[in-house]
């Protein structure tokens, strides 16, 4: 049993982190901060969570956070960078679900997040916590940058091609599709149902901060650069993502569907469909698994992969108590025990 | 550990059964059937559930019912009537999902159900699986039926002001609304997203067989003739259930917060909210609870009461769980510790 | 040929009217004034009307408003009452589709907008524009105060029973659903599709400020005291207002269907349906109509009525421009020879 | 004036077709069949239609279509081509908005389609009424073939850049979506509400119909043999689709902005957006428009174009009216200025 804060309650991410760690059998939530709600009952601010915990929002300064074992950032951007360095120092160990540490290149970040790093020694020291690449280091990590949402979609899904060397690094394609939940809860009029309700749209099509940070990981990972054509769409719905990714394969006769089952195969939370399966949203709801199909239609000579995930699990949440489990020796599936919520 | 079978898999009812047996801790699913689909792996037919059970569908005949210590129908209406009595003489406990035995008036059951009911004795044995009511009788039943989920939605609203004899019950109006989950997972033009997405309508007006249910079962409880208009309406949503409820109070002054609060203070899965809160069906989505707020508006004489569910689990396979624990005397909430997915 | 002005131009009734009046035969749009976007091409704003229109938004000061021989308020709340007096002393004459002119007790409204009225004699002037109520007087009329949408959907809903005098008009109950474009196009986190997607709920179930205005204005049109319950509830979809409404019958054997058909037989936007028609709303999506429909299930005594309007057209902008028409004495359904948009 | 059949109009192509031809200046429809509801008002089975049209459908053996001067077909798939024939015979012109005569090569089409074809003469006599590509043939043609959805949408993207030859024709991918009325109105479990609400995901992968259509035509269109992956994605809405195409640059420095431009310059239905702007379904909903926008992101050679369509007006029934327009030389937008449903 461990003590753990969450610093930024009030969001998604923090209010899905709640729903999971409520029934976390190795965790006991000490606080939960908010500066703007401070004293409000937790419950009484997210009403799904009734009955569910007792506390009430603090203000980090009386959370008592370097008591705890760990803390979860689940703030705005540049929030982290400014706060962690004290909670390491003190011995938490610290999972960001935002971005300040998720791009070792200090100027990409600086350029696409608009800010300067604040804690540019600490973004060295980081480890990005995509277990499926990086378990190792994550068990042995003190800090760890939780991956957004459309990167871990998009690099589980490209990642057995490109660490077999089979297809073209510079001429990737993701055409990726998100629910709204993934822009956050922040007051907006684009976010409006009336808004985005009954339509589908692209968005940042000239540049998203996801795609940068995909490349440097999967360079990273794979040791090649990497060419990747990123656009995001807007779905008219809450929750899920799906990546439809597009590569030149270099080799002909290749058997995917085995490439991908054997790069998988002791995952827990990858699971490889059978060839040609249809890949919904809905049956990952709520869960934390990353469900993918593979393909080369037609022999053309261009795979498809389809990559879907519950942009607040494994897009976040989920991750983000995944790597705690590696963090502490747990099992990794300890409080991620869920079935999807279909239909 | 029980052994325990499902009759009918195909469904929403059954699909959502699994989703909550697959992890309830004194179960183990021994069989669940598909006329039309035997052969298929369950996880095939329901991807969600793929990772979470091995079984395929089998026929009835070959899933050995009479060998389970409990049966659920997650069939039409019309099949469990003809098959419960064997089981029930072999010694099976039967749950049915469906309408089979709700009505104990059997020329009322007749006429909103079109068909000459099968099993007249076993109607009159049966216990309508409302635990909020009739906790006691499904301790010691053979034969549970669970009720619907409109008149889930209803009966616990209405309650507390029926028992304290404090409304009209010969005036009683519900306005009730379900997403389309709630009307099944067969083809059918009239709940295609093109037909109901994005538009509202009341439909039944002239009458809906949840109508003399909730009457029924409500006289039964309180002990006085209900007088119900009853008007439901499909919400371009999938899963969900808001009931607005109004009665002409017949007395004033009174705590009717209080009233509500006392009434299901012991109750596992009905929370009361704060007066005037509001109540969102995705505050219980997933979960067993049903969610109450009441509110004499501006002191004008007319309670009005906001009773929410999702049709799916109290409103369906989480109540029949519920009433499984109930029947096998394990903690009330035993499999049906879910938090529910909101955003 | 007329010039007209609208002031506000960016919010969803300001835009439903440009995509009416771009069409219409007998006007020319001369000014469209938005503070904050003032400079702005309207049709860079509002891209679904790219094509229609070439003005740029200016501020009201630049409009030449007083030049205009009709100017629309698609303001907020508050607005109009301090700029109508000077266009109308100018001989311009005023729709405001806000709710400032909409109540002539303005103790009542202080109360429910809580602010205090800036031109109580304009109150007394103003005809409230319901053109199946008041059409003469609109006719005449230099200013007229548009309905809200919820008010629209239910007095058309309850007139013909309130002035046969046939139900009990002390405890009717106004069970009301509206799609999320009626709360405007501010930004909100309330409204958010991640909020109020796949979601149901009531709101304002306390008080709602179109509760008054429906009383006040039943009471003016039939000639007896309104008891009215009202509540409001958010369907997750983008337009359309459904008002299920209920009263208690005071005399049996009546025809009710004849009695709306009568009552409606010569209005052009009030559509009566056979008795029993389920009535959907997007039945008048983009359209000005109201559909009806009436029934007493079951024999019951209590009168059910469904009524179905486009909160942004017969709820707004539609009706503003059938009170022009009606103000300019042309055919009340110019600019509104619209088909609905179903599916 | 002109007397005009349509054949089939119980789906969602006949539907729109009535909502657009009943204000059509020109056009007088004589006659609506369908064998499954001759007998019943169209109005009665489309309540949206209400007001708007008086006949009922009749069978097609009473329907006098060889006294049309144009007949419709908007039937399924392999009907057309049965009838066709003797009403050209007849003298009466057809637009078949089915598949029966959009592709040339017979073998592909009887592969795709899985029928043998009735009239090969008439598929070659057919014109492929995409009138951006064919306006001329489109003039005098006798039997036009009005294109799918998504060809519609896929073609108007990739055209500029095919014809002026600044592409690898070889490697395009289209990653499409659409709403789900683009399925049609027949009973189906997949198209339920609670099946693809709240969810996305990626649907005949493997092949779908529409790629060879896009293949053959563009062919013709531009004289290169072209390579196409092409993945279809279905939405949770009603209407509208969404193409995000992809092509690999030959050429650097291209002014792709001012190509598209000057394609589309004299285009009624062609909108050409600013460079980046963000093109919504909803800014075309209800109307003949296909909005592009052309941005080659981060100057790496890849050229995303972004178009979207009104699938049951461009892609289908406002498309069949323009092409009717063409053909008897009236102006090309008759009875198709309509403005965008937005919100």
């Amino acid at each position: 049993m461990i003590k753990v804060g969450i610093v930024g309650g009030t969001g998604y991410t923090g209010s899905e982190l709640l729903r999971l760690l409520v029934r976390h059998a190795q965790v006991e939530i000490a606080a939960v901060t908010s500066r703007s709600d401070a004293g409000t009952g937790v419950a009484d601010f997210h009403p799904a969570l009734r009955g569910e915990i007792d506390l009430a929002f603090t203000t980090p300064e009386a959370a008592g956070l370097a008591d705890c074992d760990l803390v979860f950032f689940a703030t705005p951007n540049g929030t982290a960078m400014n706060e962690a360095a004290a909670l390491l120092e003190a011995g938490v160990r610290v999972i960001d679900l935002a971005a300040d540490f998720r791009l070792k290149d200090l100027e990409v970040w600086q350029r696409w997040y608009g800010m300067t790093h604040a804690a540019p020694d600490l973004v060295e020291a980081a480890v990005y916590g995509l277990p499926e690449v990086n378990r190792e280091a994550i068990a042995t990590a003190r800090l760890v940058a939780n991956p957004g949402c459309y990167p871990t979609a998009v690099t589980l899904g490209l990642l057995p091609l490109l660490e077999a060397g089979v297809v073209d690094a510079g001429r990737l394609i993701a055409d990726v599709k998100s629910g709204v939940s993934g822009a956050g809860r922040k007051p907006s009029t684009a976010l409006l149902l009336a808004e985005c309700g009954e339509s589908f749209k692209a968005y940042s099509v000239g540049g998203h901060r996801h795609q940068p940070e995909i490349c440097e990981n999967l360079r990273h990972a794979v040791g090649v650069e990497i060419g990747l054509t990123f656009v995001p769409h807007l779905v008219p719905m809450v929750r899920g993502i799906e990546a439809s990714l597009y590569a030149t394969l270099q080799q002909s006769g290749l058997d995917l569907q085995a490439l991908f089952e054997a790069r998988y195969r002791n995952e827990p939370f990858v699971d490889v469909l059978p060839t040609g399966s249809p890949v919904e949203t809905r049956s990952v709801r709520g869960t934390n698994l990353c469900r993918l199909s593979v393909l080369e239609p037609q022999g053309a000579g261009v795979v498809v992969v389809q990559s879907v995930i519950d942009n607040l699990v494994k897009g976040a949440a989920g991750q983000a108590v995944q790597n705690m489990n590696i963090m502490f020796g747990w099992n990794e599936a300890t409080g991620l025990a869920l079935s999807a919520l279909a239909p």
